[in-house]
């Protein structure tokens, strides 16, 4: 018991080390302004995750600064961070960690090309093979939800349940994503951007190639095969 | 006497390191270009505030380099600074400090997507959660007004006392912000400039969708509710 | 035949140092995100290539984790770096080695302007006289073309023959470069995005002013003939 | 006759020096990538200016690389940096010093939305009051010329003599600005890329609202008169 629980609290600390530094990434490439935006990732083996607290800036974000929550949400007292509030998208994180057992990193950002195509609730088509590599085809869009109850956590995991895409755009607000680890869904942060970008200047100049599906089809399935589903190997 | 001398100075000295340190932020967020730009801070508890000099780099803006001036605008002699001019802009910042005693900062920039609104006179809708959480509606256009007297503060004051907003594009010229304190009207410059990015894009490739005004109200009341009013809260 | 070795090894390290310190350049310009994009470099006097690893970081790229390939594009085992897995495009850039000696160096990315027209399978019009100087008239578009056979590299080698532009936009893909060495081809990457950019932004706002083709021609001549075609003056 | 020797030979200096480093502003405002881009200063008393050398990166440009020529623009033998070749525009930059005896630094960049604007050959409209303040004016366009004779040199004096702007827009290649400093036509660089920028956004977005004439007349005389004309003070 005593032994389980050093290795619990090994883990979680690995976790904060991991969630701490992921937000630096989010930086790196311009997803976040100010106290925006934030990275969540499970504990394996627990009822667990680690989340980013609200309203302080990218530059003080240590691994004592995560917040630890229960799969409610709720702050567990006593860990460090704890005298803080959690992020106010925490209850969002949640409900997909309660819901989707097989996520093990949740991103949210208000980053400004995937913020644009939900402001219209418009999908991203899938034009460029870079895309159909990581995303399978179209970026999503889910439900306006407002923050208050479950609304955006169920929103995220309808959409994204059973979809090939590891990115949501949340209509009028932006994008969340989700993946094998916490690193795998900054990476669909850091991605679903950069498409988001390119195809809102592809398409304003003039039309846009379609991308055949079988086409698409195969390249999601030699990128999945090739990179595999391993947290590890999707980096 | 003295004791409230000291305390004064200490306090000075105090707005002085931050407004000092806020213009960095400027800096980062690629709000400002050569020595344009500038941000001020009430001195809480005197009829004073500090203010950035004119026509000053970027990279030599210490705490004594900032010039602390009157309620009306003057250069107060004799201390840190007041062998410089201040800012260009420095009566639009004193007829805020004057004419609005809850403000505790006043930024202005020629930020690339709030001048663009603003070289329209075109207000910036409310299309997007983060946008009406922290703003909680559009961003106003104020008038056309120039260098030279108080046309630039007035219309500053006209345009948002009694509004939601803290961020105003006044016309032809750039946006203006206030806040309770100078970090909190520096945040508001970031965010302006971030919506007016977010927004123009979106609506360069389609129809926006409208947020009804009810959830645009409460998603304003909630976070002025989370993160309060207070200085040290609106982080 | 020691001495031989002594200085093909000697080589190889020259070529592993230069291309590692090339995705430098990738990233000061913000050509790639995440792992994306590729740089590789002909060693010459043999029929080898070193090439980027699959799936890492800019951050970890020294001299001791590019692979060494030969002109098939398989790994020369017990070499630093074959343990890894090298670039998904190996293929295509041993394609172009094989079928044009002339060329010293291939780069791959998905930079956001380039991809762009690639999605509409538009060429670039040449338009400013920096793109002639630089390229000597349009930026080609290849075809469409799927990772598992020759066809990226057969498209590359089949637009690019003969033709004096250096860059290939593959349709729904993105650019592809080539130059006399990985130097000139990076080059040739951060030239193609930045035409891509700016010719993209001028016809959006308007109709743009063709360069009549003898001007072109005599830009590049001009161009060639300064700079030359040796690897060390084409910087 | 020694001690005027003398006294050339620091002035020489300081002006590479000062030319060398205004480089990197270049670089940081993105004004150029690569090794495009130049910047070029008078020596004040002297019929002899300093420009950057010829193909030569940002990283690698300190006071002794900086290149010494007269006003035909040869290089002065036997100085420092002279076993290397010129800016390819030395030519151009020479032709302005030669002709226009008030100007003391010459700028020259491909940055991307004065390109923009110079590949349509159209004027950027005098819509911000920022513009007004600097330039007193529209940006005017240069005519077409290509290098190899004084053709640049003389579209940018034809155009530029007489003008409020001091920066003109070379069709289909790019702008050149000049100033009474060198650091002065670096700041008019800067600036000309900022507003180009600001104003190709404002304008595909919807009809821009004109500045009067007389109001643009009264923000040029005030910026001139509160900022002066001479070097120190157009910082």
């Amino acid at each position: 018991m005593m032994t389980a629980n050093v290795e619990l609290e090994s883990t979680i600390q690995r976790v904060r080390e991991e969630v701490a530094a992921l937000h630096g990434e989010l930086v790196r490439y311009g997803l976040v302004v100010w106290t925006g935006g934030n990275v969540s990732g499970r504990v394996p083996g627990a009822d667990l995750f680690v989340i980013k607290p609200s309203g302080v800036s990218y530059d003080e974000l240590g691994p004592e600064d995560m917040i630890l929550c229960d799969l409610d949400g709720n702050v567990v007292p006593g860990t460090p961070g704890s005298e803080r509030s959690p992020s106010s998208d925490t209850a969002a994180h949640a409900y997909v960690y309660r819901n989707m057992p097989e996520v093990g990193g949740v991103v949210h950002t208000h980053s400004t090309f995937a913020v644009a195509w939900a402001a219209r609730g418009e999908e991203i088509p899938c034009v460029i093979t870079g895309m159909a590599d990581e995303f399978g085809g179209p970026i999503p869009v889910g439900p306006f939800a407002v923050i208050g109850d479950d609304s955006i956590g169920r929103g995220i995991v309808e959409t994204l349940r059973g979809h090939r895409s590891r990115a949501v755009l949340m209509q009028n607000h932006g994008p969340f994503t989700i993946g094998v680890s916490a690193r795998d869904a900054v990476k669909a942060a850091v991605m679903v951007e950069d498409v988001a970008r390119s195809v809102h200047y592809a398409r304003e100049a003039g039309p846009l190639i379609p991308i055949p599906q079988d086409r698409i089809d195969a390249l999601y399935a030699r990128y999945q095969n090739v990179y595999g589903q391993a947290e590890d190997d999707r980096r």
